[in-house]
């Protein structure tokens, strides 16, 4: 154990060399009982997990997929122009190489002795989508500067606008997704969720233009289609309501949960919105803090009223009376 | 100062040099007052701070924990089963001695000359506690692969669902805070908050098979009691309402002040939970951005109804006259 | 490519093979694809992205400022007091010499040949700063101590309180943002807005003694005006309701279109205040979850009450005719 420099009395040493003895000593027990956890817990067993993907090696993945996205945006250094080929190929080989490393392992999940040769067509699907993906993020860059007067230009919304990396993870692991890749989108979106707040499932289906504002809790679900130039703020769910169960009282898979948002939506913060029949018909308006499960036509506008809210005066004896003392 | 390699026009090397000149010649005032303020603040007092625990080392404290509880999960490279006793044994060795040093600056705060030798017994309950708070886990994962139909298997709940970090931080940090650890259980959960927006702390006692889906934006507060089989949705909030005062107008420290949510609850999500004298009946559920101060019976459905939303045609004029345009 | 040392059958081994040969030999047109859309692309252009600042830079400069504002609490070891004065001048250098190098970088885009001397000074008024944001913050940790029954001391908030890290940057990016250096105040608030949930701009004028509890999902908006001793929970939004568009249909930039927030307002979770003309007056209280775009006067108490809730036995059975079915 490093000793701390800085004791001042010979009785702050003790406790150190005590801990020190109980470690030295007595650590066979907890490692014998860490490991017959390991044998015997379904979920959690170790010979499941010997060949897992690994979170850390996804999220370095997803770090440096935003680099060949954006680059220069995301390098301790400059990057010189006469050397972007070569640092471009050299950073496409080592994350390809990479990712595939980790969608090889989510392959054999439950499977592992079947060859299963999924992973090299994925890989090359994949690195096809990565220009198409750039095409649409410079959609999504120009409307959040269409619509936020406190951007001041493009570079200020790669740099700082952290739904950018939400939406390029989710649009790259969509890929992924729809390629058949098990489990790596999920853990990339999740990687992007950690960094942002934004929790978009890589199932999710989502137009040209799009635009999250601020975006902490935001949550889109897994069966959600949304179509072009829609805006969503921080804290906006666009959800499941409640889910189907089969005949053995278990939850069924598979099936549509989340909600339709047309062309030209834009949603408050804080709304939850839930249902796979709810649609939100375009050009509509959803205030803040609304509650939505039914379907709206197009051009429609929902609010929460101010007049459900009630105004006391807090110098009024009244108020405490009626236990409405909020103040601290 | 390192130069930027592409500048092209003398110009604008000028102000590199003008800043380097500067730098070297007129930090001396800013070191000065730095350290004057350094000596005068209470609260950020240095020779408090010397001994502080450290956010970095709990933090990589934290990670090496996920590591132990679940093996090849969060590791770069695969565990061999040969060596899964060698490595169980490094790493908990490495990782208790951190602890260890970490919780006996925290029990030193405020305290520096008085021996202690609180933190060997600590240490000790603590490991025995790991392969119990596993066994806690496991029922928190089958939890969640019953409840979500996103959820493809248990491997996924691990790589995949946020709330396992943040629920597994705050089972491992509820220990130590029961053992009288300060401060380092508090650090701990919120190493967890940082990494997924769930901010439960570690005092709150949470039963068998808990699930959070998404999470952001959770808190649940100090005093809170949750029974088994409890599902929450991300934005719930278990919180405290109005705290009790002494006679000196200060903030009554250590009574109960947060909810009691009793077996088998779901809350929707932002739902916005408060008091100590509040409990939620088992069995309930309460519907997504509710705002709750009273206790309900089992089995109640407590939901907003959508018949309060207003909903308006966006193309008729008298929404803009009435000031209810929220199109951007 | 790294090859899985657990392979148990000869199948297994192919897909990798097969994968570097795609690598090896089919990367080229994805390089190609890639450069030709770097040359393409408005906004994500490579020749503007060269000089551009940097997420990690400025991320790594940020965890700097926090060790320089607070010695002792972000550093992995313990700082002697012996060599406090020779660390922190280390520190300070570093981190200024790297500031300066980004906020060069921002100055200069799009606009790259003027020589613009802009740098210098604003980084002198910045280290000038330093102790002044450091007195700031010891009102901001009084209040939270005064307001907070978890607290446990100044430590504990220092260690443990997300809102420290956001309001501690923020108040060092406000300087910035007034000196004018462009982009970089904005990229060190969302360095803060990842690790602690809450979206502060660098605009925003913050009075003394400021306490945001928890934290996740708040959200202050550039023209934001916050008196002093008012406190926020998370989930709070202080936003713009909708923006005023110039002739030509584009939105005007820089006018006032958040609220004004007077002093010792507390405002409970999740809700939501709009609009540049709102105003809430001293002394006031907003409740949980409401939806706010008008002023009110002081002493004001705001709710959204109980009454406006529906309770449902789950049992009966016009809850599941009713369509009311949450559970799942």
């Amino acid at each position: 154990m490093k000793r701390d420099s800085h004791s001042q009395t010979e009785a702050r040493v003790e406790p150190d060399e005590q801990t020190l003895a109980i470690l030295d000593h007595s650590f066979d027990p907890y490692v014998v009982s860490l490991l017959a956890s390991y044998e015997k817990m379904g979920g959690l067993n170790i010979t499941d997990s010997l060949n897992t993907p690994s979170k850390r090696a996804v999220g370095e993945i997803c770090r440096d997929l935003l680099q060949i996205l954006f680059p220069g945006f995301h390098d301790n250094d400059s990057v010189a122009v006469g050397s972007l080929e070569m640092v471009t190929r050299a950073r496409l080989t080592s994350v390809i190489e990479r990712l595939a490393d980790q969608v090889r392992k989510s392959v054999r999940i439950g499977n592992p002795n079947v060859p299963t040769g999924r992973t090299p067509p994925i890989m090359q699907r994949f690195c096809k989508a990565l220009s198409v993906v750039r095409e649409l993020l410079r959609t999504d860059i120009e409307a959040a500067y269409a619509a936020d007067p406190a951007a001041s230009g493009y570079d200020e919304i790669i740099l700082a606008y952290p739904y950018i990396e939400a939406i390029a993870i989710q649009r790259l692991a969509h890929r992924l997704y729809r390629l058949g890749a098990p489990i790596i989108p999920r853990m990339m979106t999740e990687w992007a969720h950690s960094r942002t707040g934004i929790d978009i499932h890589p199932g999710a289906r989502i137009g040209l233009g799009f635009f999250i504002d601020h975006g902490t809790g935001v949550v889109i679900g897994e069966t959600c289609v949304i179509g072009n130039h829609v805006k969503l703020y921080h804290g906006v769910t666009l959800g499941a309501r409640s889910f189907a169960k089969d005949d053995a009282g278990n939850v069924v898979r598979g099936t549509r949960r989340h909600p339709h948002v047309e062309d030209n939506v834009t949603i408050f913060p804080n709304s939850t919105i839930l249902g796979g029949d709810t649609r939100i018909g375009a050009n509509s308006t959803i205030g803040a803090n609304v509650f939505l499960m039914k379907s709206v036509p197009p051009n429609t506008l929902v609010i929460y009223e101010e007049k459900q809210l009630s105004f006391y005066d807090k110098l009024a004896k009244k108020v405490r009376s009626n236990g409405l003392d909020f103040s601290i």
